[in-house]
């Protein structure tokens, strides 16, 4: 088993860069925050007796030497990054549970064939940078990294400048590296694990989403001497699409989620009728079908919405993955992991997408999940018990012996 | 008559100070940009031989002496701040009008028995810092001066230590200068005078006001791994209030509006159920009854809203004024001054709240309103004719001539 304390101690170490305001972190991507946390990490992987590498999109791979030179490595990790108001877990725990893996093989003297690299991908939110799990898609070959290195914040500060700028990119090509398999550990950010009290979440399955990101204009006009019907009111016509992003998603349950959780409203002054909104919509669901009819239901809708009132639309996607089944045998080498070490566990869907989505197209992949309290992640508040992680972190220790073979 | 070419370089040379980025201006109030605004137009009215005085509210009042030692002085003006996004008249055409009024009875070399005094009010547009004519307001007792140096813009800001960094806290008691009339030019920021063909609008009423600020309180959750059940979406109840807002305004037709021209989501995030939102309704009307109603009808609906969702709500009043009557004296020289000058003219209420409507409360007051193409203001693209602006300050001039006593 893993050391518990040990691991815990490094999480509340990790949770003091870029604290957040309630408790919790803002460790956004390509941030000071974010390079002081890479650094911590690096000399805590080097402090283990890893080597660092470190690839052209900042993605970090501090690797255990294995006895076999063919060898190829088993990997394990998840992000370091946070939402604006995030929490401590999530992310972390995968590339901490990871490290502690190592330190544990490390004291218990303990060889494997295959080495074991534990992996910091860069800029799993998304919130900087959309689409989020940009530099493990990279890595996958689903984006290109010249259209990622161009990916502009709400300042129009590129990525490709930022990571530079924090002085992160590394000279491995990206993708380059082959993987034995790979294990995401990950807390579940969802009520379920929780509500049946189970310690591990056996994950079968990740649910597919679209960003769809709607720019709609208007025109800019006095909120006071304009009558009615002159207005051509961009925010009005937010409201009504976001209305029915959650009317879409509420009539494809069970197993469909929609919701707006970002705009930006222009000029955005009290007196003046918004002349322009960009808003992204997220959908999402296990089903691609449901998926599918989603979206299209939605860009129906939306475009009647903007009719009606005049209104310019466009709708650009900014982050998509389908449905996602992980790799049988590392599943099972997950469920095998929590069943001897006697975790009571099921089986579960993510929720949220992971790096892991990614890497399972290029490499036999599988998740584990522990708990989180009342379901609560992206916000400062989200917690789990010391207990949880260490739990999550035996199975993953295990998972990872059985797969890089003693 | 006035110089129209005078008036017309002086507007264009405001302009040049804190230019937008689509041809209009971007001067809000307390700004370096306005500093550099309120120096430049203290020099013009320097040169044109007037004493400037300013008040502790950075109320700028540029006197041009009278031959009564005992008589109370004439007003004139608006403000020369702008919207993040505004144009080069809304406010500027008022102020720079008086002081072309000035110049103009300085070159006929005319004496008044009233001195004439040319007004910058401090903050008209509200949108750094709510309510609108904050300054006006404070001169006319609606408001305390401890209360308005208090207001915060949204970096948290105050007004008085805004007007204290850029340089322009007078020395006068605010309030304390008592007037014999004032006359206020504005463009008309609507659609009708042009629509009608009309040089002048003799204003004789001002719609009434209400800005409700809203916070709604939700959880702040992952949009994939929480299911729509579990959500408190205060995005999603934002839009609907903002659709309630739309639907009151529209059910008080005619002679009246509503709409939301501000809001802030936060975490603003794309994969965050949003878990607080502030934004604005403005609620107007020319008729007391249909603002009440309007308003009490919005409280009701928005909490019944946020009860279907299990949100939080606070609503806020930060902006009121009832609707106004200008004064029937000042209101008929303005009429007889258009008469007299043969501009086709009409009665005309006014859409937007001005300064004008704090001052007749403590004085005779009027309002002289020129046309502005396709009625369009606070946008960058508000434009006027210069025959417009010189027909509405030759207006101005006789007017005040009028009052101010040959
Ligand atoms: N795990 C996680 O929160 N990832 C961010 C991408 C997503 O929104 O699912
Ligand atoms: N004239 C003008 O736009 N004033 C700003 C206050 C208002 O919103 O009416």
């Amino acid at each position: 088993k893993i050391d518990g304390d040990r691991l815990w101690d490094s999480l509340m170490d990790m949770a003091k860069i870029g604290p957040g305001v309630a408790g919790g972190n803002n460790r956004q991507t390509l941030t000071d925050e974010d390079a002081e946390g890479r650094a911590l990490f690096q000399s805590w992987c080097e402090a283990a007796g890893c080597t660092m590498g470190v690839d052209t999109m900042g993605n970090m791979f501090a690797t255990r030497a294995g006895e076999d030179p063919d060898a190829l490595p088993v990997y394990m990790g998840s992000h370091l990054d946070t939402q604006p108001t995030g929490g401590k877990y999530d992310g972390i725990l995968g590339v901490l549970g990871g490290l502690e893996v190592i330190r544990s093989l490390n004291d218990m003297e303990i060889k494997t064939k295959h080495p074991i690299v534990v992996t910091n991908w860069t800029n799993e939110e998304g919130t900087r940078f959309a689409p989020a799990m940009l530099s493990s898609g990279v890595f996958a070959g689903k984006h290109s990294q010249d259209w990622a290195y161009g990916r502009e914040d709400a300042e129009g500060k590129t990525f490709g400048d930022e990571l530079k700028r924090i002085g992160w990119v590394g000279d491995e090509e990206v993708g380059a590296r082959k993987m034995h398999a790979m294990f995401e550990l990950h807390i579940e950010q969802g009520p379920i694990l929780e509500a049946e009290k189970k310690d591990i979440g056996v994950v079968t399955h990740g649910q597919g989403l679209w960003w769809l990101q709607c720019t709609v204009t208007g025109k800019d006009a006095h909120t006071g001497s304009t009558p009615m019907n002159m207005r051509v009111n961009a925010g009005l016509g937010m409201a009504r699409m976001t209305e029915a992003a959650h009317q879409i998603a509420m009539a494809h349950q069970p197993h469909a989620v929609g919701a707006v959780g970002h705009c930006d409203v222009y000029p955005n002054s009290r007196n003046v009728i918004p002349g322009k909104v960009v808003f992204t919509v997220d959908f999402r669901s296990p089903d691609l079908g449901k998926l599918t009819s989603m979206r299209e239901q939605y860009e129906v809708k939306a475009k009647e919405i903007a009719a009606e009132l005049g209104l310019g639309l466009e709708i650009e996607p900014v982050g998509h993955f389908d449905p996602v089944t992980f790799d049988e045998g590392c599943v099972g080498a997950v469920r095998g992991a929590a069943e001897r070490l006697g975790y009571s566990h099921m089986d579960i869907i993510s929720g949220a997408g992971h790096d892991a989505c990614w890497i399972n197209d290029v490499a036999p992949t599988a998740m584990i999940m522990c708990p989180c309290v009342d379901g609560l992640s992206h916000n400062e508040a989200e917690e789990i018990s010391k207990d949880w992680a260490a739990a999550g972190t035996d199975v993953l220790l295990h998972a990872v012996l059985e797969t890089a073979e003693i």
